[in-house]
């Protein structure tokens, strides 16, 4: 439906995903009877879940820990672990600040310090060596240049990550990133996002990504909406960026490019919708940044906050509720969609009929 | 109306009773005119009010004075009064804790005591000595084991309730409930749900039930939302289901299926909204925890609140109002519709020119 | 717009005056070009506004003050002026309590206390000795009682005020009042109220009456949608209503009935509004009860508050802004619309390029 | 889309900024091809912005640091400055106050202090000394009476600015400013609103002015939506007014008349919302109160404050955020789009693939 915003604009009414919800179904199904495999690429793990490659979320420790749960942690190459021999006292010290803005200072000035090759290599060698799929990150703007330490690293994932990734990046200052090159020269399979809408996710599928992201920067960090205005409602991206991939199948004569959600979806209800929506996967950030391994220590921020002249994007307190292994796989004890989150999946399936995610994401939506 | 929800899902909007509100009509009524009796099966009760079968709202003595005001009192027969010769000391324990998280852990433990069926035949013969009709409620998973002592405890109608309860359950670890042939061989009225779709309840209908339960657990208490991405705003699910029964009424050449709203009713108000929407009766959760005889002593719960590994529902505080006779049929001394619930009811209809529900259900709404 | 709430039912939206606002126009005056006169019968007011008949608005003083101040204030003839001789022990003892459940319970006792002719009489003649026009009201369930005291009064306005007031009130207990023979007896012009719908409105119009009250009791203290889930959003009643003016007028052959809106008016915006939907006056109560006068001495509370066994209504504490004069002609010091009530009607015309009311109610809205 | 408000009013929906939100489109730009610069008259600024005249904002010494900055500062010229010769000490006097309804009686009181002719020379000469961009601004009620002393200023821009401004304005008491003959003599540009609707939006370019302003007062500390029912959402009103533009345009054979947008922009996010609604510029007034420079020392408020009888705004706090040079270009060390507002703009036209303003206008938005 479009509205007059006045005599000269008419606007589309886009969706949250809490602006949405599941209703039951006719059938249930015993919990038994779910699947929640995920196959993308070479690699098939045991549910549809990424971890965000936040310092707030993952650490080489906390890679290899989500991995070995069963779904795939995702490095931040250009964060605090890259920049550091030793970003231990830094979380330290910043998780000592209550201050929110002296947080964004703080947060300003330890981010000034130069990413290293070396410890990029170091850092995807520490998860390799413990068998676990090997995935990292960096920006459209990093990859250039860290290009063939990423090619000799041994990634099963690589994934080019920013607030809004276009195929058609102009710049006047310098070469920008040549997506489709890049991905054709690169011998690991790229996710790359986020992106919020069908023509632009439709670009991003021609560069021959395994995957787009849809979102525009995390969620509850972000405060791009204060600040620039710009914002992705979730249920209506996800939505559209499906309709790419059919489109793109069709296209392509059969390449099918994962849709992962990233970003909003702060409780397992969230994620449910997500798929229900037509996402193939999601990348959580909050849901594991309160997990008691997490490096924020009950904090979390995304790459938002420390840009050095508009900050945009804030940490927040998000609290600690569990270990990693209850927060994803449970038992819970909090019945609040914080824990167990592979559990509700499951749970959600089985309420309303559903086997698998293929399946589920035809399942009919409400407005609430 | 349909919105696009991006390119490749449309979704109608649901609405919850809140949303709706009924306005005065062309014509009052003396209070004096209305009749509320309500009659299912072979029963006539003076009001179309059912206690839900909660441990916070029922117990042996609480199902007893429910019925004696006049209304249908439901005993949970997987609650603790089946699982504990006395539960008075566990739920005082209850009481105690006021933090939500330690209550969560605490009904997660004091629920794993196993069921005895003694028990259930022992609670049943209590209400059953004082006259007043009989009724008790498992969920689908229990009722097969249990069916035998249900068929033996002389019980007016039993509910069969769960989250979802679907006609087409399917499972591979058991054989699971037929309910079209255990309705048939038992012979008491079979009262079932919560459902919450127009096809769900046609098949419910179909099995033989005497009535159907609308909605998707208790909602003050339940977090299914945040957990499982499913809800159910009631307004649109009864109109849903009342449909159902009029089609139902036609194919099944005159069986009337009684539509009971479950759930989502804090207030007297809510309660006439759901008879507006179509519902013959409703069964009250919240509004009858408030009595100061409420065994939840001011606390309120339900069965999702103590899954061992996916709680979805929490306890909630609603504080004690009155009598559970002050709070049912008055008088009141608080006007935040806690308290004459019947009362009411009485006056809505007065108020808009009707003297009985059957009527008042075609009532016109508005959209607030 | 109807909108689908589930498959059997369908409803229009309804607006309440926060939904809905006015925006300039091309045309702006000078706000001494502004006439706010207002005459209905034989009477003519300086602006069109009456006092609502609660006791916390009206005494006999405040009364004969609104009258000189250029208003029409109304009595209440079944308050506690006209039920003990000395009224004001009991407001302080009223004032004098804070908390909510005792308050209650005390407008449930002090109102137990009969209504007296005498006192209505007595009361009257007070306001009548001053010169000011002279209103006083009764509900339909005691305007028979006191219909011979009414009568011989010298009254210039009786009101007949209920929270829903029909002209088709069916009844077994009593013989209803016959709202046509009694306005058609009775030498005084009558106000009647309230009403919400079109066809009530009609129906009212044609009983004789000089003018009806929309609204559904006072809307800051009243509970109903709580309590009867029955609720009037008044911009969509008002609108309503004046219709049926036009089509009264019409069928009557040149009759006028004003249309006089009737409480959720809670600041001058609000009256702006209400005129803008097609209302000559309006009838304020949460506006003058904040005045330092006013007997509720800071505290609001309508009839429905006072019902013995389902009272629908609270008091709420409404503070006290400036004097009655201040409150209604200003000068305002309080930029929040509760001063000068009468100088933001001026404004507001001004603002949008009207001279007087009857114009203003074609004035464009807009739904925020 | 039309909502009927009853039978007998429609009313179409006006949107908010907030009500409204920029998607990121298929193509990126680095920050440094964006081109903000903006041409006004003969004056080219570096950025699209304005300072509101208001006291609580713009000083001579404000006006000068803004100007220096790059944009162009308005000196209110029948505010504080231009009635007392030394206005500091008031202004510190009011900082001192935190009770609103004391503040809103001593702007009463200090408002009386009379407008001096002299002072608004001087003044303008100290602005105009500097060799920045000269601008003054007076409400229609006293631009006649100051009319020479603006003449010989050597203003860059005049500004008319009212609550609400028309080309029509009718009034009994005096001979009210005839706009067009007042432009027409006057050898300075004319700023003029501010305007809400397509209608008064032509009327006031055909007047001659060299851009109109959006808005109904200052929004932030406005209360004339309580005061008067009058509100303007912003979204909707400046795309009317831009539509009024693109046909003025057409009408005049090419004279383009600049749509600023006047209010409602607390934070950047909303000032390139409101470009994208197809504003040319902004005038700011809540995002430099919180300057640590500001007059206001982290107050603010608008000349509805101060009227004698009808107060229609009210003061309030907005703190100090930082420099007005880190307000306007950073750098930020706030994500809330308090600071770096250029930056911000910069920022988001980046992200959604524009080089400049005006292509910028035609951005898609969307409805939350």
């Amino acid at each position: 439906m479009l509205y007059d915003i006045g005599r000269s604009k008419r606007a589309a009414q886009a969706f949250s995903l809490d602006d949405v919800a599941i209703m039951p179904t006719r059938r249930t199904r015993g919990i038994e009877t779910i699947d929640l495999e995920w196959r993308i690429d070479a690699i098939t793990f045991d549910f549809p879940l990424m971890a965000a490659p936040m310092d707030s979320v993952m650490s080489p420790a906390t890679a290899i820990a989500f991995g070995r749960l069963g779904g795939l942690g995702v490095l931040n190459l250009e964060g605090l672990w890259t920049r550091y021999v030793n970003p231990q006292p830094v979380l330290d010290e910043l998780a000592a600040i209550t201050d929110a803005a002296e947080a964004t200072r703080k947060l300003q000035q330890i981010y000034t310090e130069p990413i290293k090759a070396e410890l990029i290599a170091e850092r995807l060698r520490e998860i390799r060596d413990t068998g676990v799929p090997v995935a990292g990150s960096l920006s459209p703007q990093n990859t250039q240049e860290f290009a063939s330490v990423i090619e000799n690293s041994g990634l099963d994932f690589f994934v080019v990550r920013g607030t809004a990734v276009s195929a058609q990046h102009v710049s006047n200052a310098a070469e920008p990133l040549d997506l489709a090159r890049f991905i054709y020269d690169l011998d690991v399979p790229v996710i790359v996002g986020g992106c919020a809408t069908y023509q632009t996710a439709l670009h991003l599928m021609r560069t021959g990504a395994a995957g787009v992201l849809v979102g525009f920067g995390g969620a509850a960090t972000s405060t791009n909406r204060h600040v620039l205005g710009i914002e992705v409602p979730m249920a209506t991206a996800i939505s559209d960026v499906a309709e790419a991939r059919r489109d793109y199948l069709d296209e392509s004569g059969g390449r099918y490019v994962h849709v992962i959600a990233d970003g909003s979806m702060g409780y397992s209800g969230d994620v449910v919708k997500a798929l229900a929506c037509g996402a193939d996967a999601a990348m959580l950030g909050t849901p594991l940044a309160r997990a008691i391994e997490a490096p924020g220590q009950g904090w979390h921020w995304g790459a938002e906050a420390w840009h050095e002249a508009l900050p945009r994007g804030r940490r927040v307190e998000v609290g600690q509720v569990g270990s990693l292994s209850e927060v994803v796989l449970g038992p819970s004890h909090s019945p609040d969609g914080t824990m167990n989150i592979v559990g509700a999946l499951r749970r959600a399936l089985a309420s309303t009929g559903y086997t698998e995610v293929k399946a589920f994401q035809r399942i009919d939506l409400i407005v609430r």
